[in-house]
């Protein structure tokens, strides 16, 4: 399989943030060569006056739950949690097929190349992916056995998927510890010790309520960073979610232990959750930063696009200044920072790197473009319907018909 | 001219807030049937698993700025002010045309059926709206002779347009003082003086920034609405926009003077402008809401349902509490509230009304769809692109290919 992309803004998301204008040609699942190169593909897709950009990646997701969309909106928090546990709770594994199938779709078609799930069953999850093409990291939701509806032991449940699906390509199993309130220290270090054992990442909801904090601190006598990093849970291989309320010293410990973070901003302004991710303060610690759409049920879509536009706005009215965002950074936050958080060798449209890219129609709302207001143009102004092809491991696997 | 749209799901907002499913039959300008109905129809299209709504009413628009989307952004308001007047400045009749045929293309595409601008020039954006079939309240902006960069005096400006204009059924002339800022005393009272001779709605700028309240105080001894309130400003025709830095009082004079409001929050967590208008509050006070997306280059779009979302969202972030807003309000905003506001007969699908109406394709972000979950969609997952048919005074001005 060869892919030809010609005349296309091409946003690199090198080392130094290049846009050019020119050609892209794909070899199998890699990226060839950028320029103006001119030769006999297979598939040749017209680029001219559209964007190409990495592929998206999503840092959190609960895609089985993408058809309870719009189920359970506009309820205090404990309402919400309560409805959404109840009607989870009933699932069956067609169910989470369905699920899985409508967000992945969505995904694809509004331009997000690579996803971090975080759910029970993520074996579904393995089979829909494979099926529709996109780059799954699957998270296995482990939690205390007897706090868990899953059959069995979650932590055994996890390494049982870990062995199923270690060498799928497309797909990289992680284990998910679901939150300090339902893991007890046992849990968590088994999650710790099982991911080092089998290399994965390790993925974990953390301070995303202030009950979860007051209640954390309640029954240990610290807050859930303090709390984590006492026990040695904090690591690199750990990619923390929402992490809404958290001290100076808490993002000093998340710092030092290289901790990556999924910011899920619409999902926590959705739920109300309150204050807002301390993104300055993480940013100026050196903490990388990845965003997360968090599940329909609380975001209510699951477009990288428009997440981006909220992640930026939320801290420049946080904070009553513009400038404490840049557009290139949040578009960073969406593409480079992810893939390191992924050890994934994409994320940029470089030779050499794999090709999950994406291509966007500014037409109206991306109007006029030009090199200086294309970042702007992305973050702020499209959204995930402008996309046109979207490109996994060198292979078209959505295109506007 | 007609049009039978069949088997869609019908968003009435109609005073039950009815959802129905079935057709409409559009004759001439005006919603004719709804139901079982099927006639013959110039033109059909086919709704099934669609979405038919009204058409979104957009209360503050500055659709001649928009070529100069993404030129400046995350930058200190005052930076940001300083470039947008001087890009401005520049500006000649073909820019102006450039920047209102493109918004008002956008406007169309993303399901904007109605607009209100607030710009000088408002002959050139009238002659491109009427090329396009938008309908649009067209307010020249009005502010002291000296602080103008127009040719000759504003209030006279704003006459001679209103002259011009007044007897095109799809343009209504509006006022816009610009705001106390550049305002004097007898500008405003001229202003409202204009607006009742020839029967138009006015609009205005209100305290949107910190610095504008403060200066106001400090120079009259007043905030900005107690001031308008003591020189008799307020009064039922006024459209007054952004409103962010208000006391209780002066919503209570707000309220008591029936003004109505535009709320522009992506433009105001854009610009940082700090804090955010009190919705709840007014709400409380019964005074009526609706939606304006402001400029492309504060916002940087013109989709009204990607604002909806925004709107929703910024509320349950600052109180902390996602019970605070709901869907169905939301829509309100958009949609009947923006028509009372305009004294327009549209903003609801029901027997009688002006058709305007927008037909949306839910897939994907939108699935599944059902009754219950309808109008979460529309506000919360859908976003301008999901329009596929845009209808405007019974004439279909937009459709997918």
């Amino acid at each position: 399989m060869s892919i030809l992309v010609k005349d296309a803004w091409i946003v690199t998301q090198n080392s130094k943030r290049e846009i050019k204008r020119g050609n892209v040609y794909i070899e199998e699942n890699t990226i060839a060569e950028i320029g103006n190169v001119n030769v006999e593909a297979e598939h040749v897709i017209d680029g001219k006056d559209k964007i190409l950009m990495p592929g998206l990646i999503n840092t959190h997701a609960h895609v089985a739950m993408t058809n309870l969309r719009g189920m359970i909106d506009d309820v205090p928090l404990e309402t919400f949690l309560e409805r959404t546990f109840e009607l989870d709770r009933q699932r069956d594994a067609d169910a989470l097929r369905e699920g899985a199938t409508l967000g992945i779709m969505e995904m694809l078609r509004t331009g997000t190349t690579t996803f971090v799930d975080f759910y029970y069953g993520e074996d579904i999850i393995a089979s829909v992916a494979k099926e529709y093409g996109i780059r799954a990291y699957l998270g296995w939701a482990v939690l205390d056995e007897d706090k868990s509806t899953q059959k069995g032991n979650p932590v055994k449940n996890a390494e049982s998927f870990i062995r199923e699906f270690s060498s799928q390509p497309m797909i990289k199993p992680m284990v998910a510890p679901q939150g300090v309130y339902v893991c007890s220290e046992d849990t968590l270090l088994a999650a710790r010790e099982l991911a080092e054992k089998y290399d994965t990442l390790l993925t974990m909801h953390i301070s995303e309520t202030r009950k979860e904090v007051y209640e954390h601190r309640k029954k240990t006598g610290r807050r859930p960073v303090e709390y984590l990093a006492d026990i040695e849970f904090l690591n690199p291989r750990l990619i923390g979610v929402h992490l809404v309320w958290l001290t100076l010293h808490e993002i000093r410990l998340l710092a030092s232990h290289d901790v990556k973070v999924s910011h899920n901003p619409t999902s926590n302004m959705k739920l109300g959750n309150g204050g807002s991710m301390p993104l300055i303060e993480m940013l100026q610690h050196g903490i990388l930063v990845t965003l997360g759409t968090d599940s329909a049920v609380t975001n209510n879509n699951l477009d990288m696009l428009e997440l981006m536009k909220f992640a930026s706005l939320l801290h420049k009215n946080e904070r009553w200044d513009a400038s404490v965002t840049h557009a290139q950074d949040i578009l960073d936050f969406a593409t480079v920072n992810a893939a390191r958080a992924l050890h994934l060798n994409a994320g940029s449209i470089e030779e050499g790197k794999i090709a999950d890219l994406v291509l966007l129609d500014p037409w109206p709302n991306g109007l006029p473009l030009f090199k200086d207001n294309i970042i702007s143009n992305i973050v702020y102004a499209l959204n995930g319907l402008n996309v046109t092809h979207t490109i996994v491991n060198g292979k078209i696997v959505w295109k506007r018909s």
